[in-house]
């Protein structure tokens, strides 16, 4: 039955062989690897002005300088990954790159930092795609939708995860229709808005309940780099096309170059159109109504008809397929760091569908624990946010630095350059994150990265010991046993011992004994007195338990019989009886599993399960 | 180290021999027997008063008459219990009455109404103690407190839960204590409260905000039946006696009936005069402050310091020790179950303690349940409280009417007159019960009971069946076994792989064949290279798996295996190397477990694990 579930949720196995490559043009390509980075303008502004609104209604107006900034940097970091891409064509994530130019340490502090995000990226894409539908509903009269956003954030999480498990194809149409909807509704709303701005006709966002506006704190430096800080969450998923070159077609490289430039191009104007929008609308973070600033500028420009419908939904559906690029990313990271023997090998598995299933099921439990503690408010998660990708953005760029210098390939002056000042940049604005970010959790990120690495190094140095206790270099061929010992374990004597009475006998001929633990004098007693009358030619021991526990006085007696001979090896022999049905299995004592467990792991004994299958 | 937590939460394990039974005298006894019964004042009257405040200010006026009917009831019940005393002096838990009685549905029904009631005791009892913290915590200025009522409640059911763990001696003083001085407190409150009434120097309850009166529903015969029903909870606990009379110094029986009577003219007088001291000072339920009717009353009556303090505490000592009796019950009942085989045997099983851990584990997970989702308001999951009790009631008073039929003891038509009549008046009460509090909750218990009771008897065909499958009566004993044939399962040639090997040759010489399964080519590849070039005698067979299914491919092979010679049996050999820590097996697949679930259970085959055991 549970298989039957899982084949109708997952579906059937796929073989091997079918593992397949698609090429992807260049047009498909930006719709596959740019979800991630385009949906980011669904919440980036709002998170801007939501640090802005501290500084009442004046401070507001710095939006639009700290979205240029920002714009400013998403300029210089593509252009430093474009020379990743020429220098990695096979793909050149921050692990690998990190790895082979600065050192194990380094790449293990960007794996960290990429785990971690690809989590928050699930939790934040998915809560900020529940809020666009939860406004959309708002503002179409069913304000009542918006309590049930945690709820409607897991079942996000949970269709995702399952489609995933499932295997789904980064194939074109999927992917293409709704980043290039979203894509031209963004555009079509600023040119829109920015039209009716101009011909005069534009109103000021009407709130349905005033936001709280502060009488104003000072407005300080340190309000504008936090400002700038929680802006830089635009940034996240740039890295994406260098990790996926492989996948572009012939000449790959130059496609992915390209490609990535007009993603930023278009990432860039539509962030820059929107915090224009919301200052000149004066669209507000409204922490009653949690209406989105898209969702505020969108009914302003359009009025809630059909086109503020189709953006929401535009929105909503790249930010699912933004979190579904963390479900490509994670498991894949994973499986790298678990071939390399930092995370357990289960994550180098693939499952029936040929994904790493292990790496989608701990991703989604990850981020849905997220999204319940923080209750579906994405705007909360940010300051955890973006901190993982630049340092991995730090961490990459540095490698390159060390590339250029020990390659020194045509052109590399140049190349050192671009990804010096992509280095020093972002970990400049590394710096500044952490700095502003710290107390309103980003501290939690910080430990959790040390935390992660160190759990990479313990794991990696079990992986090398065992391999090293397990290798043949100095091994020995084994001497043949000479004498088999038995010990049949028995509760009762009924049919189900038989079997298992017989196999002991046919494995060490007259070396067999069988034992049973006093639980219970009177039961202890019945059991004596069936075994002469069944006429059994095994001997009977009988154990006595004080404290009822079974394993302590078996553990000692075969101690016991282990010392008796010095060249005999004692197998261990557990009657088991199977259920007809495997939910039967509850109604009985686990003793067999429990034994087995505790004679193979604590005493290192051969254990031999006869079973003894039940017909009804 | 999960073991040392154990031993450092529960204790030492303490033998079989040193169960013990202590005899208690009538003073003891009435404090451990009665916590539950005499608890109810605590929350009855304050369940009266919810239902009655529907009906407007005038309707209060009613809770008196109603709690007078309720207090005849109650000595019916009482009068009629002291019959079932002396009939089973060893006990007479309404399962085994109605069960020797009526047969064994009725009995199965009386159970499973009672173990619903023993969780709900639990969550109510330990709910209203909350409540009567918060109370306390309100007045003296920590209104605050109330909100973590959730929270507070679960952390009492861990610690009763632990304390049953590691075994209550359900001796004297720790009960003694705080039931005595609840007893002292409550009579003590209502003779001042009557005396300064009586003088005329008492004052109506001041509300720090005022309640919801309601404009007054029409005050028909359905609600003053609501109201009933809801006072009813005041009966529960009060069968707690009859189950212990064991305990009891001789003449038990006497004794046991002598104790009864105290408690039921204690429990009489503290529940009327609470309710009258309710309606002269107008304490009435607030779901603003959530304060309870007793806290109300002890504050009017004593002004808020020490006196009010110590009533609060002492309700919510006795409150705790009634959660306790259940935490008594629910285990002795389950586990008499699990003896007659109608619940799995594992709640039959003593502990490391002596006491059955796993229903004080079931139980408290289950409580743990209901005060989650009531959020540990106790007046709302009264509707559900009661109807196992009276259910319990009405088939144990029932059963007893059989007996008198049919034992004809001296004296029978004298009892037969009294349990006939509290089995009908029971029966009644049940019938109302059942009618005003379905809707709001009570059709749960109702769907419960007879699922449970399904369930008590698939359980009980099962073990059945067994018992009728494993019997030795038909069998004769099996041939001994002429050969045998070892297939060793190997995922490559290493350290641990040897000793599998080695076992195999001396199980069965020459009839021995290693196999793996092909995951991965060139692995596979280098697999058999290693095995040619340490030159194993055993032959190895590589079996192919286009889907990576382990098993698919072994299971078959091992059929193949198995259809060649008619005469023997094939052992499946599993080498499985044993890591240095426990936390290590995370780091491997359970691939062993997995193989040896599915030879034995699926294919019903021998399985032989061979440890090899890693030194660091």
């Amino acid at each position: 039955m549970a298989s039957l579930l899982k084949r109708l949720l997952i579906g059937k196995p796929i073989a091997t062989e079918h593992q397949h490559h698609e090429r992807l043009n260049n047009i498909t390509a930006l719709a596959v690897f740019s979800s991630d980075a385009l949906s980011s303008v669904a919440y980036a502004t709002e998170a801007i002005l939501a640090v802005l609104i501290v500084g009442g209604a004046s401070a507001l107006g710095l939006g639009l300088p700290i979205a240029g900034g920002i714009s400013f940097l998403l300029l210089v970091v593509a252009i430093s990954y474009r020379q990743t891409i020429h220098a990695y064509p096979n793909g050149g994530g921050a692990y690998i790159v990190a790895h082979e130019n600065l050192g194990q340490l380094p790449g293990l502090i960007a794996a960290a930092a990429l785990l971690i995000d690809y989590v928050l990226t699930v939790a934040v894409s998915i809560s900020a795609g529940v809020a666009a539908i939860t406004s959309l509903a708002t503002n179409w009269g069913a304000p009542w939708l918006a309590q049930y956003a945690v709820e409607i954030a897991l079942l996000c999480i949970l269709v995702v995860g399952l489609a995933n498990l499932r295997g789904v194809k980064e194939s074109g149409a999927v992917f293409a229709v709704p980043t290039y909807l979203f894509i031209v509704c963004i555009l079509a709303m600023v040119a829109w808005g920015v039209g009716r701005m101009l011909l005069g006709t534009a109103q000021p966002v009407v709130q349905a309940v005033a936001p709280e506006l502060h009488a104003g704190e000072a407005l300080g430096l340190w309000l504008v780099l936090r400002a700038f800080a929680a802006g830089c969450t635009a940034l996240t998923g740039v890295e994406a096309i260098s990790n996926g070159i492989p996948a572009f077609k012939h000449p790959e490289a130059k496609n992915a170059a390209t490609t990535l430039s007009w993603m930023v191009g278009i990432l860039g104007t539509m962030f820059l159109g929107i915090t224009w929008l919301a200052d000149r609308l004066t669209a507000v973070p409204n922490e009653v109504t949690h209406e989105t600033i898209v969702s505020q500028i969108a009914r302003t420009v359009f009025g809630v008809g059909p086109v503020y419908t189709i953006i929401q939904v535009a929105t909503a559906l790249i930010l699912v397929l933004a979190a579904n690029t963390a479900y490509a990313d994670f498991p894949r990271l994973a499986s790298l760091l678990a071939k390399d023997r930092f995370l357990p090998r289960q994550f180098s598995s693939r499952g029936d569908r040929l994904v790493f299933s292990n790496g989608i099921v701990v991703l989604s439990l990850f981020a849905a624990g997220l999204v319940v503690f923080f209750r579906a408010n994405e705007i909360a998660m940010l300051p955890l946010y973006a901190i993982g990708v630049f340092l991995s953005f730090t961490l990459s760029q540095g490698g390159m630095v060390i590339h250029h210098l020990r390659e020194k390939e045509p052109g590399w002056r140049l190349g050192l350059g671009i990804n010096g000042l992509g280095a020093g940049l972002t970990a400049v604005v590394l710096v500044v994150l952490v700095m502003t970010k710290f107390t309103h959790g980003a501290w939690v990120v910080l430990v959790l990265i040390p935390l992660l690495v160190v759990i990479f190094q313990a794991i990696h140095r079990h992986y090398v010991r065992v391999a090293a206790q397990l290798s043949l270099a100095n091994a020995t061929k084994p001497k043949p046993v000479r004498r088999l010992t038995a010990v049949v374990l028995v509760s009762g004597l009924h049919k189900g011992t038989l079997p298992a009475l017989q196999i002991a006998n046919a494995l060490a001929p007259n070396n067999v004994t069988a034992v049973t633990v006093n639980m219970d004098a009177e039961y202890t007693e019945r059991i004596h007195a069936r075994w002469q009358d069944w006429g059994c030619d095994v001997p009977l021991v009988v154990l006595d338990s004080p404290y009822r526990s079974l394993i302590t006085p078996l553990l000692k007696y075969i101690a016991e019989v282990d010392g008796r001979y010095h060249d005999d090896e004692v197998m261990v022999i557990l009657p088991e009886f199977v259920p007809a049905h495997w939910w039967e299995h509850l109604l009985h004592n686990q003793t067999g599993l429990i034994l087995r467990t505790a004679l193979m792991f604590r005493a290192g004994k051969i254990v031999v399960s006869v079973p003894y299958k039940l017909e009804q």
